[in-house]
């Protein structure tokens, strides 16, 4: 008789999880994978689906797909509810437990309205397939609505779209929602005009992207001007409610808000009964252990550490990837019975973002681009970085044709009603 | 000052709807499609969004978009609650009116459970989009479930798929679910088995296909047989509830059960305030107008009406597409002030129904096709019917993609949640 493999429980299918799954590929041990999710995400392209110009199937593939070649891994559909450290178990949700000999906690961040959770109703963020798609119906519904309503002031406020948060997400965000505007009012709505539709972007901060060269940011923001972006820097937003956003001394009345603000980390710290940092964050070993709790750790948006140069490491797909990648080196070792540890060393590639058709910035720290050479560079990695060859290939097609034709393929609303005259906010809620 | 043009309101952006308003393309009139959603549908595809081939977006488009070529036509997003056949005005949800000189209804069937609409919440069917996504969620958090289950006789109800009606879609739906679920299962769980799966077709009449040539309905059932589909004939369903089916004189437990017998025509009847047939249909006049009121037509699924040889018109694609252009045909002629009328005349291009990988069945009439040469002739013909010509490279390639490697595309649970051992139920109550 043999004695039982040693069980390595990660609990997540982000970036994190699945790359630290991916590199314990035929490591002599049992690995449950759980996540209350059956699918990993892809989320620098979630902001696609919102603009309908990629569909949730493009961006999403299902855990055990990915890890279908891996025989020692163990996939679960699981909401996990806490961690039982003294007894080594992973609690779920239905009662039962998960025993572990190493965890890897991956379990990433949601959307945060700094103390202001009454704004989420009025202001969804973009973390899932659901966001995305409930953010889509909100934008051709303003639109469906704007179509048919005869009061100016309400019509002015269904086609004003506003995007909370200047990163490279909140920048992504507001270029593509006035070419989805744009591109759909065109020809197809009779009382509209493409010149009706306002987008603005309010961002706290003096500048947006904030993590990027300063030459950067302004080469966005005159991007974005071109574009007809309104951009509000330097303004925090005070309040938000169903009629309109509050930012600075200003008001704006809209009927669509998009928060692409604040993050916070999902309840590990709780899980393990420790402090958290201000984002919620656990502050890890320099070996992404948890303090005093050598056979567990914690990777991506969750975790808190710092590179060499005293910056925090970012939480960016990359730096989860490199986290999981050297988790799993460490839990190889352990296997192997050599109980040595290494520090966690953060390379980083680069920063992107892309403002809309043909326009990009990307900082690589020794190399700034920016414009269509960046856009291309920009389409290139994220194609390469996809998962999956056959997403690959449509999706590269998706993104040619709408180049070619300006036809965004997505743009179907689902679980939504037809407008009538009522707040919209009445209709989202399905 | 010119006279304001006739108006011309067509309700519903289905098959009927849409060809009709295609066929007014350049008309003389001012021209209305009011639909609830804001896409048409190819619905002869829905079930492979309810299977995980194809994406909702691949089979689904913006009315808008396909009408974006049309100056005289506006796209309405709106729910119609009414006719006012005196004032000659379409009643809308929101309290407002659409006024009409001539009227078309084409606002298609939706599915009936025979008096027991009880049964729906058990057994969903497949008309729209939210069906689709529905029935996948189902079927796939069915093989979540059943992973995690240690009850023998709740894991068989959870790997038991109930399918009742076979008709084509009954059909197609029972071959393309074996095949999604051993291709899911295959390597991708640890405690399933292909072998595990049961997937039951039940019908009350006494052969599948019932429309088609007998000939056809044998080989139809020897197919489904070879594939491991399991067929219960003459067996008419006497109950549906949380646990299964009872048909004939058996009850089979099961977890998942789909509904794709009967369907009723939407209550057009009742806004003319007229007596529809037993399935709420309308019995029209030979040139499809209504009696009594020559300035509304009826035309697709809500419609009844026979042949030349005294069989019904059948509730199809093919025969709504005819109608709207016949009804556009009139309308034009009495646009120029000609309103002599002309029945109409069906033509009957024959029954498909797909069985699954390499296999399907054509009925001509005059040529009766099986096999795999009947299986690229019905795939080479809906890629030609469908309507955009992004779509068709697109689904092209993913056929070609699942064909060569099985693995099926858009396996995402949304709206869903991690299973629990409670009833499924609960869980798809989103």
């Amino acid at each position: 008789m043999t004695s039982p493999k040693p069980r390595i429980v990660i609990v997540g299918g982000g970036f994190g999880g699945l790359a630290t799954a991916k590199a314990l590929k035929g490591a002599d041990a049992e690995i449950v994978l759980i996540d209350r999710r059956n699918h990993h995400l892809f989320q620098p392209l979630l902001y696609q689906v919102a603009t309908a110009a990629l569909s949730p199937s493009e961006v999403a593939w299902p855990i055990r797909h990915l890890l279908r070649n891996q025989k020692n891994t163990r996939v679960l559909m699981a909401t996990v509810t806490g961690v039982n450290t003294d007894k080594r178990a992973v609690l779920l949700e239905d009662g039962t437990q998960e025993p572990y000999d190493v965890l890897v906690l991956a379990t990433g961040a949601q959307h945060a309205y700094f103390g202001h959770d009454e704004w989420e109703q009025h202001a969804p963020g973009l973390k899932t397939v659901e966001d995305a798609t409930a953010i889509r119906r909100k934008l051709l519904l303003a639109l469906e609505a704007a179509e048919r309503e005869t009061d100016p002031e309400q019509r002015r406020a269904l086609l004003t779209f506003a995007i909370i948060g200047a990163g490279p997400t909140g920048v992504e965000l507001a270029g593509a929602i006035v070419e989805l505007g744009r591109a759909s009012i065109r020809g197809q709505f009779n009382t509209l005009s493409p010149d009706d539709l306002r987008v603005v972007l309010i961002e706290g901060a003096d500048r947006v992207l904030l993590n990027f060269d300063p030459d950067l940011s302004r080469y966005t923001l005159d991007a974005l001007h071109r574009m007809g972006v309104e951009v509000e820097l330097g303004k925090p937003v005070s309040k938000i409610d169903a009629d309109g956003v509050s930012y600075g001394d200003k008001r704006l009345m809209t009927r669509t808000i998009i928060w692409a603000a604040g993050v916070a980390a999902s309840p590990v710290a709780q899980w393990l009964r420790i402090e958290g940092d201000k984002a919620g964050r656990v502050k890890v070993e320099p070996d992404l252990s948890v303090p005093g709790h050598p056979d567990i750790y914690v990777i991506g948006d969750v975790a808190s550490i710092t590179r060499a140069d005293g910056k925090p490491v970012p939480g960016v797909a990359p730096a989860a990837k490199q986290e999981g990648k050297h988790v799993a080196r460490l839990i190889r070792r352990r296997l192997a019975g050599d109980t040595a540890t290494e520090p966690f060393r953060y390379a980083h590639a680069g920063d992107l973002a892309t403002i809309g058709k043909s326009s990009a910035v990307i900082d690589f720290g020794w190399a700034k681009l920016k414009g269509w050479f960046a856009w291309w560079i920009w389409g290139i990695a994220h194609i390469y970085f996809l998962v999956e060859t056959r997403t690959r290939i449509i999706i590269a097609m998706s993104w040619l044709w709408i180049y070619l034709t300006g036809n965004r393929s997505a743009r179907l609303i689902t679980h939504g009603q037809a407008p009538e005259r009522k707040p919209l906010e009445e209709i989202d809620a399905d």
